[in-house]
């Protein structure tokens, strides 16, 4: 048995749960929030006891070093060597890694190297595994990318039509994000149906605030994936926009006087769902609204699941046809009415869910004459970065 | 019998064709280039014969004065009277026009008003009927519209997920265009097959330097289609970039040092096939460099290829099927390869093309066993616009 945490540095913010492997037994698990402030807030659930504490932390390290301090005082662990792993979620892996990777200085210059393409995220996780390194320097570490699992994607699917020397230039290419997540549905889907990689095609389908569809040939490669360059590219989403004419953005910046940060703000952090209702991001907010006949909420719902299902169907065109379809993360894994529509607008495929099944967020959805199965899988990419420290790790 | 003008006028240029109706018979067609240039070019067919001239012209009145001397001068009418009516390519209609209009001098406002819409086509458009105005005052003109056949679609697929408000403050929305090209060979189909409107759902494939697909339901009402805002949106086209992760625009301004104009140009003018082969924004080039295994070229007809068939996939979700395809304008009515790599990837429709068909550009592609028709219908966006003159004119 090994103790292995599995990290995602936010950049106020770092999430974590301690995992026993291989058994997958969630530990202890928390948070720390608003990291750089006087009032930082630290949650730590273990077993049926739930710690809240506001505390001072000027920087990710006072975080960590109070984590590590903690799980000790409270007797969680007896002493640090006891944690034999440490796993780092990473959000872009650029072209270099098609794999997680166990960390040495080497490879950490090589994610600092990939910052540009990641601004608000890459640095902040290469400060937390600073963090822990400064703590625990003989300690195992493994960078686990969100890209990774999308690197069999072709060019012809990750190529823009843009100027070739862009991507020459700045690497301005497709990479998909959510990896981790799509890949343990996935991995799962096959478990529960106790089938080897080989034989589905799946399109898998990750809505949470952020959200992304990937299409999953029968060698359990990604073939294709919604996110782009960025994660605001492909689905409408919470707040982002997703795709949208590119003309409208010079045309927004020159009438609304806004510069690059301004307009990326605005697709990123005022536009989707919260931009169309004007109410809020969250879709359970939206979902009452639309009960109430506010127009604008069920505008956005309907965008909102179109827009699914629209990159449903391209990817079932790119497999050539498919035999399962998967739900998972916020949205996927509780909206029933979000499934429905989506489902309803993928009849042509004769995918046919059952509203019993549906309402009550069973693992299949499907009736017995659909051509296609349709699964509700929780996500859960601590699991894989724990399994990927023990995989590269030892 | 009527004769009517079809008229498309750019910023350079003036097409023209005088059409026998309702014959539908083409008396003489022809166009001015280079106009504003000491050096501007005449072309004219009739009959048999082919004018050519180089000309001085300063603008587009001296080019409608030269054309209609010389139809007299020519013979090919005795008297500008004979000329009944005159049709108007208008790029963009705005929210404001569902349907071709009757022009008179509110109308030509209204299209004024347009123009921040579309702003290198709208006002070249109304110098052409200005210029026909001030010749035949009396002589009734109409005014047909890119984006009027589109006016069916619901909100849930022309509203963009950003800030409500911009919709309200400037209109952005989806307005889709070549509406005159997807309505006559959607007609021409069902034409062809003896069928009315209110039978088969259809997807219409414009492709052209310019390109955008439409789903057609079955009252004949378009529901979708790829263009948006503006024509920048959707496909990859000859030079344009089509939908992109919007992230990098600003990206590529900000790096590039580039401002809204310029990043505009580089969307519309350098991206697409020309961008990514590096070669020429003529798919008749890419495929002899890709036939001599250039890699970038075979890469641009992949990447375009996989646009149009996800597309269509996504249209055929939204209208729950389809019973045809066509295909049309430059690339669609004479590449049997695109027309292949696209058909190839809606095998999972039971879609099926016979090689010799489509070799031959034969109207009917589809073997017999193929669960959709497939056909390739040469558009005339010239006899929509004379039927739109005869329809409201008289």
């Amino acid at each position: 048995m090994k103790k292995i945490f599995a990290i995602n540095a936010g950049s106020s913010s770092l999430k974590f749960q301690l995992l026993e492997m291989p058994t997958e037994i969630v530990i202890t698990k928390g948070i720390f929030e608003r990291i750089g402030s006087s009032e930082a807030e630290f949650t730590l659930n273990y077993n049926t006891v739930k710690k809240h504490e506001i505390l001072p932390l000027s920087n990710h390290q006072e975080a960590v070093d109070h984590l590590l301090e903690v799980l000790v005082t409270e007797g969680i662990i007896k002493t640090l060597t006891e944690i034999e792993g440490i796993g780092h979620r990473v959000a872009h892996g650029g072209e270099q890694f098609q794999d997680s990777a166990v960390i040495n200085d080497s490879i950490l210059k090589t994610i600092e190297s990939l910052n540009h393409l990641a601004p608000s995220h890459n640095p902040v996780n290469v400060i937390g595994i600073k963090a822990f390194q400064s703590k625990l320097p003989d300690t195992v570490s493994v960078a686990v990318f969100d890209t990774a699992f999308h690197h069999t994607i072709r060019p012809e699917a990750y190529m823009y039509p843009i100027p070739f020397k862009y991507y020459e230039k700045y690497n301005i290419r497709k990479y998909g994000f959510h990896g981790t997540s799509h890949k343990y549905v996935y991995e799962t889907l096959l478990k529960i149906l106790n089938k080897e990689s080989g034989e589905d095609r799946v399109v898998t389908c990750h809505l949470g605030n952020g959200a992304s569809v990937c299409a999953i040939d029968s060698n359990g490669h990604s073939v294709n994936t919604s996110m782009g360059f960025t994660p605001s590219a492909g689905l409408m989403m919470g707040t982002r926009s997703g795709d949208i004419d590119p003309s409208i953005i010079p045309f927004l910046m020159e009438r609304e006087k806004l510069n690059s940060k301004e307009i990326l703000d605005l697709l990123n952090k005022s536009s989707g769902v919260l931009g169309v209702s004007g109410l809020s991001n969250d879709l359970r907010d939206i979902k009452s609204a639309a009960e109430n006949n506010d127009e604008r909420a069920k505008l956005a719902l309907n965008m909102y699941a179109n827009r699914v299902a629209d990159t449903i169907s391209a990817y079932v065109s790119h497999l050539g046809g498919i035999e399962a379809l998967v739900f998972t993360a916020g949205v996927g894994e509780n909206s029933s009415m979000i499934r429905s529509l989506v489902c309803k607008r993928l009849a042509f495929l004769n995918l046919k869910i059952d509203d019993w099944n549906n309402k009550n967020n069973e693992t299949f959805l499907e009736t017995d004459d659909s051509a296609v199965k349709v699964a509700v899988i929780p996500t859960n990419e601590e699991v894989v970065i724990a399994r990927d420290v023990v995989r590269l790790g030892f």
